[in-house]
């Protein structure tokens, strides 16, 4: 497949309030509940990218940076930012506000792998990608030596 | 208070997508489903804009145009387009991706008026908006028709 | 459709404690959540009434005139009120009562369009409707004002 | 306490639409889906009775006699038929009804045990009660060889 | 069917946190949703031993203990302790964990009638049950017993 | 502190039916699903252990071997498997079993660092673990390994 598409096509943006059902007795969210999140956003960014349904291979370590409560607001954003033959490499990334003070943290990022699948459940050819920021560019660079320590 | 802000400031996005508790058993949303997701987003924009707590005081006319099926994607888009003392009009849109096509329809538009309170519920100030796009700038100039019209 | 049905047939009423899930960290419910509720009460009415599946096409202006908190018992009710070829306007009345004082308020009520349709998701005929208490008469007249303004 | 109150005091009707959450992968409802609805209306009884916190004492033994669809509406109906010192038995009957066909059914009926309790979690005395209905006499007579039985 | 299985092949256990969505405003769990949990158990234990769908026929009467509190751990367990020709008894025991004093609690238990269905919803015959423990082997020999109470 | 545990103190199961929910519109359950199930095993698990509240720290790699179906029966099993002063290394291992094959697959396992705090959020001290089986000794053994390749 030689059509590359930009990383425009794919980025997707999700804002959440943190609500009590999210959150322990204490009201601090749950670690899961954002891994949950950050699988989400990396399944539509594949979504938009392949135009197929996609599947989760794998996520990469993922640290928790910064505790988030309940009445936070956390943005999370991804994007398709490597591909393979039928595996896309998305990077997402979780920033929480505090909506008083307005003061914005990272909480978290990770890479996940995702892969294209047609409607037999087969994975299927995905187009190319083109980063457009410097970050980005930097990301699609570092591609290949991630793909590597994941085989390690 | 003289502070204006800007539409950015407020300016919240939602990517979501349709999965099988949001839809009926024909797998179609649930317009209950868009309301809340609707209501969510214009929270999160009112709070960002007045960096308090705030609550829904009203919602205008919602017409869905379109339906929305199983594996759709919504995006939801809010920001404050104009204020009052203490209340502020959020303008919300929600549009609907089906995922194969990439083909992008306008599920439907709606105003709700937000009303920022403190921590003993009491109505307080908010800062003033300044309208950024041509869109915006226009949505802003009509706010006073609207406020008119909601009080008919 | 000559047959004209009872606002009794479509009359369906729900009663629903808050709970943590429904509320914000304040302990007040969301106004999204009540208009979910709305939602899912008038499209209850609607599938009684046609007895077929429906969708709703729009949903008026709604003002949250007091607030709900967790512990309140909501009643909600609602009833087809008026019919098109096609289309239902339903009448939902929220009500909350806050349960040691037994104190019961209006919280909001509205009118929604519901479209009665086939398998094939095409919009399908249905019964008329006879109002049933003087209230309903009342509504029952004023239907055809609601319905001009409307399109207004 | 001398007081007593009609069983209407504490009647609560709930109706739902059965939705692809509350069912298995053959569009079959739960039978603990029932169960919560059923403790859910039979709190909510009792709290409109006693007017204070309660919690569930005991729930009679549960036959489901036919099954309930994806699709279906469920009438849940229940009020406090009985009363000692601090706790109200609950009468509940759940229906079902098909909506293309407009059958309806008994799907259960239930008593449950709920006890008052006061902001320390102390059991708290209730109001006695007055049956209305020839049906509620009968099931408010019997109510002394229930409560043996459950003790056997 | 000749063939019998060991409670050790039904054997299910569950170990749930409770959160604030499983609680009622005073931070107790609700009877109904143990009940919920009870029935999921009893589902799964039932499927294991009869390798088809089941659905449930009935629950015995439930004596809710003590209560259960926001941040406890419940451990439910449940295995297939009698069988008929198409019915499964199982026995359900609800415990509870505080965690700071790590005190354990029995919070209920019961008996569970569940049917194996075929792809037809028609009842289909299961295999017999060998019991394991010495309490199992009590449970087995008072299966009788309690199936004539239930007829009662 | 002097004091080990066994890692049966903290062993923590868990058998969960995979329903609608839990899936895409392939009735393919998501990865996040799967991710928010191992850190709720992986939170109880370390209470469990230390008796405080615990937050995540975070989640090595995780590979998804092999897809989970609509009706699957999943088990999640976790326990602490070494410690550092205040946190706890929770090793989760998920299998997936088919119901009418009763066939059953590793589907994914992980480490989680999960780190103990007191009623301030400040991390505290943890017991040392001893582990039972061969298969917990050879895990204990590499944890060394495990912790220098994650500050790596
Ligand atoms: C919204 C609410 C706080 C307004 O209270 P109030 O006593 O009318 O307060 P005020 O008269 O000071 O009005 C505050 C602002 O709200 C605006 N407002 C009040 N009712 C409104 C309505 N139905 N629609 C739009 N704006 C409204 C007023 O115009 C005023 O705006 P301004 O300060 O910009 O001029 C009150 O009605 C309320 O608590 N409603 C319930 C809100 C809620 O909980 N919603 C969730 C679901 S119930
Ligand atoms: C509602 C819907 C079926 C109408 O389709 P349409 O092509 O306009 O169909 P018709 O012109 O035949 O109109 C059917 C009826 O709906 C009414 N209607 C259409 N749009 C309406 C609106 N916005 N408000 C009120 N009534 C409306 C028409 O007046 C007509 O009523 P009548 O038969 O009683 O005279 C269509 O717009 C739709 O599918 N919308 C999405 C519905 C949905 O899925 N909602 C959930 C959340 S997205
Ligand atoms: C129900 C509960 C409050 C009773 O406590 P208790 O110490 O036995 O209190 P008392 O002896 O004063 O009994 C209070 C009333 O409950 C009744 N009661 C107690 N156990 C009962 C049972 N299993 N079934 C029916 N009624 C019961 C008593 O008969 C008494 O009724 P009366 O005042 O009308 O004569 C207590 O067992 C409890 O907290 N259970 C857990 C309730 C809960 O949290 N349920 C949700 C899921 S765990
Ligand atoms: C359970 C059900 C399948 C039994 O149907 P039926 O026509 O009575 O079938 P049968 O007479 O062949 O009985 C099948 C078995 O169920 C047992 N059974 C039926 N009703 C029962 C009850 N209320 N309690 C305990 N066992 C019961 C019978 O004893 C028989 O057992 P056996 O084969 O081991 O001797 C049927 O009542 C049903 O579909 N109920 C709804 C189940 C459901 O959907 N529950 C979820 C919530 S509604």
């Amino acid at each position: 497949m030689e059509q590359k598409l930009s990383t425009n096509v794919s980025r997707t943006i999700q804002t959440k309030l943190v609500l009590p059902p999210d959150t322990n007795h204490m009201g601090t969210i749950f670690g899961g509940k954002i891994l949950a999140l950050i699988d989400e956003i990396a399944a539509i960014a594949a979504m938009k990218h392949s135009k197929t349904a996609v599947v989760t291979a794998s996520i990469d370590k993922v640290n928790f940076r910064s505790s988030v409560k309940l009445g936070d607001i956390l943005t999370i954003e991804g994007f398709v930012i490597s591909t393979g033959r039928t595996s896309m490499e998305v990077y997402v990334k979780v920033e929480c506000e505090h909506i008083e003070t307005g003061e914005r943290r990272l909480t978290t990022d990770s890479f996940l792998t995702m892969v294209a699948i047609d409607s037999n459940n087969i994975p299927t050819a995905v187009p190319g990608v083109i980063p457009e920021t410097a970050e980005e560019q930097e990301l699609y660079k570092q591609a290949q030596e991630r793909r590597a320590q994941r085989q390690a």
